[in-house]
């Protein structure tokens, strides 16, 4: 059988998360696989590099699947370019060795938070960025995000939820970028566990407000308690957007 | 009675338009007029400096109206923020002379067309752009953008519905823009006839495309024949991005 790589853009309002739910067909994994399965004439399953959470988007996601499928990448890519939603759009298609694996093989992953910082809200954004109303201190933010970077047990900054059998993971560089009102959160790391994102981001907001001092955050992450850490911030400001391999 | 005026951006994408319906209140006129009229415990009925299409957006659209209430314009600012849908946001309130008119004192309109010039679509920004395919020959575009500019009549270049008594109306400036894939076409001019940005924007995307000559789009505007312009280009494009008094 073939291995096909895929590489997906997507705006996940709409959805309700990247995997595949039983009893909803509503996901970003559950109408690639639908389409593709059409297009095969066989059941198709993708793997994908990782779960997205429901409302959270994507730039450059990657899947796998396997297929007997003779149609070329070409036609593979224009297929899908036509039967998928507008707020799905498969980007690359590469053939692969048998062996890669979406999943298994990832290097690295970038992730990217965005924030509109102003008095008022967005109109355009309120689906593709938190609202910030309040001044931030993005000094302060960059000294707890220098804090945050490296090799750490993160089991402070995941969800209470996260099953991995070790919390520790190598965060290779948190970039602070502000143009205008608009904040730009993008994090690098060899693995990325259960509301990470979303947590370590809620925390740099806290100590943007100075509720949270940077210092506490290297405490925060010795204590290895959930709940230490600033919130879980909405999914709608985060964006997946690039898997190594 | 005080006369207020109002600075509104909004995402038109789920409303039906500027103008208030008889029938149907998902209008962004309704919605404003609905909160007013709750927050001044009286009926108030704003003016416009002119419609917007169903699904058209703004950045600065403007309107005023008169009310008694006793609210100062901060307390009005924070009340339309309070109550309006997160889709219209009012970014100014001002005090305004007696006879300010939204409409009939408009000294020019600035609006924007945003076209996503890709082989592949935008997903974040299909309600946003519109998507051309084809590749684009700007320095065509601009030709025939320098021959719109100035003083003339524009029977061709809006719908043969409009009912003005005169056509004539003078462009100031068509410029166009180009970042990565997004190009952006602004116009400024002291007015715009009805559907006439997205009947010259659909026009100069025929001469990039090849299908129109710099040069005929003059002759079209001698001919003040409709029929003879490029196509009126979809809504979800098209911006007010600044009304001048």
């Amino acid at each position: 059988m073939r291995n096909i790589k895929i590489t997906i853009q997507y705006d996940g309002t709409r959805y309700r998360g990247w995997q595949r739910l039983k009893n909803d067909s509503n996901t970003i994994q559950g109408k690639i696989e639908s389409v593709l399965s059409r297009m095969a004439e066989e059941n198709v399953e993708i793997i994908g590099s990782g779960r997205t959470d429901a409302g959270a988007h994507a730039y450059g996601q990657v899947a796998n699947f396997k297929t007997n499928s003779s149609m070329d990448i070409h036609e593979i890519k224009k297929y899908l370019y036509t039967y998928l939603p507008e707020d799905i759009l498969v980007i690359d298609v590469q053939e692969m060795e048998k062996d890669f694996h979406a999943r298994y093989n990832v290097v690295s992953k970038t992730y990217v938070y965005k924030i509109w910082n102003d008095t008022l809200h967005n109109p355009f954004l309120r689906k593709y960025a938190e609202h910030v109303p309040q001044r931030l201190n993005i000094d302060q933010m960059k000294k707890a995000a220098a804090i945050l970077t490296g090799t750490h047990d993160f089991t402070s900054y995941c969800s209470s939820k996260s099953k991995k059998k070790s919390n520790v993971r190598t965060i290779y560089s948190i970039d602070i970028h502000r143009e205008g009102p608009l904040l730009e959160i993008t994090l690098r790391a060899n693995g990325f566990l259960y509301n990470m994102v979303r947590i370590i981001t809620g925390t740099l907001l806290e100590v943007g407000c100075g509720n949270i001092n940077p210092k506490d955050v290297g405490k925060i992450l010795q204590h290895k308690k959930r709940a230490l850490a600033g919130p879980t911030i909405s999914p709608k400001g985060l964006y997946l957007v690039e898997v190594e391999y």
